[in-house]
């Protein structure tokens, strides 16, 4: 198809197509004559992968390079390529070395594995000490609420690794971590909202509050 | 305390207080003299609260200043106050109202509660959109991954709400939205991190390989 074409149907304008090919994110196409390159679907799905990446999770298109680079040369150790993934993504934490210990402690608890070089120890750091701040409850107990769900979730997301080729496990293990996230959040929000408008209401009807009391033995 | 004081505990700058204190997101201090206000613990919670959510949350200023609101001026209904703290938080989305044909069809499949008018409707309908895009599983099969871990923690969370009172119920809906869900993506991060380390690695040692293969029956 014709850069217009293939502009049209990924919804990226020309000059943005065009940018991304000399940033180095985006292959160039086959040159057909002088003034006409083709592009395939192998264009369109590289480019639906950006604009995804830099849409609903909002990354700096360094961190997107930083996303595809990983994809494009899939190394066989899975942890490195999570590693690298997880440090590409939000909340980019400042200190990454040093002792965490909020993080430790939590990790220590939940039965996790603490490896201070993995970015998202830093990131629970600075997650624990915000809530600590705010005056919200980071004790085990609290914690435990998510821990366990998540390794759960953890669970079921890795059980499906061992099916994939490896540049299909890198690229949903590195795609997943950042494009599953907004989709979690989502549900955890709307989760709140079917909770509370399903539960029964506390009543404000005095006539039903006198019922209700005259109903206690 | 004094100012200097209000700073060095908080770590915000006594500029920064300053702006606060003009754009009405801190109380004034109280005066005790031309020069000098006095600040309490009040301040310095208030300001924790601000650097937690401008911190690990990166929120814009704007909207700190709407979940601030929000903890200032709490009402009764906790569906309202829901929606106004899942619309100050990310990802913000153009199109509120109108249709959201994947959020629909995911809500139904997950057994939610489908109000098109509820941020986190138009939130779905984006990430799910982004999880097509990048040709990652958005089935139903995928969501229950996800759905069902998210209204166990959701349950979990509401739990808590019926032994506080209506103002710590409040705080703890807007700023438990905010601050919980950077502890969640850290823990996910650290369940794959955890699970990949404490698997088996799959053996390139060519003479332990050759075991394996001799003790196949």
């Amino acid at each position: 198809m014709k850069i217009s074409e293939l502009s049209e149907r990924s919804g990226v304008p020309v000059a943005t197509v065009k940018f991304y090919i000399r940033e180095g994110m985006l292959p160039r196409g086959e040159t057909v004559s002088a003034t006409r390159a083709e592009y395939d679907e192998g264009h369109l799905a590289r480019l639906r992968v950006i604009a995804a990446l830099t849409g609903v999770r909002g990354l700096p298109l360094a961190r997107v390079r930083d996303i595809l680079a990983l994809i494009d040369a899939p190394t066989g150790d899975p942890v490195e390529i999570l590693g690298r993934a997880v440090g590409a993504l939000p909340p980019y934490v400042d200190e990454l070395r040093g002792d965490h210990p909020l993080a430790r402690a939590a990790i220590a608890e939940l039965g996790l594995t603490y490896d201070a070089d993995f970015t998202a120890v830093a990131q629970l750091e600075e997650a624990l000490r915000a809530l600590e701040a705010a005056g919200l409850d980071a004790s085990p107990a609290a914690l435990r609420r998510y821990g366990d769900a998540m390794l759960q979730v953890a669970s079921a997301e890795l059980a499906l690794l061992p099916g994939m080729r490896l540049d299909e496990a890198v690229t949903y293990a590195v795609l997943g971590t950042a494009l599953y996230e907004p989709v979690m959040l989502a549900l955890r929000r709307l989760a709140h909202h079917h909770l509370l408008v399903a539960r029964p209401p506390a009543s404000t009807d005095p006539e039903e509050k006198r019922r209700n009391l005259s109903q206690k033995p």
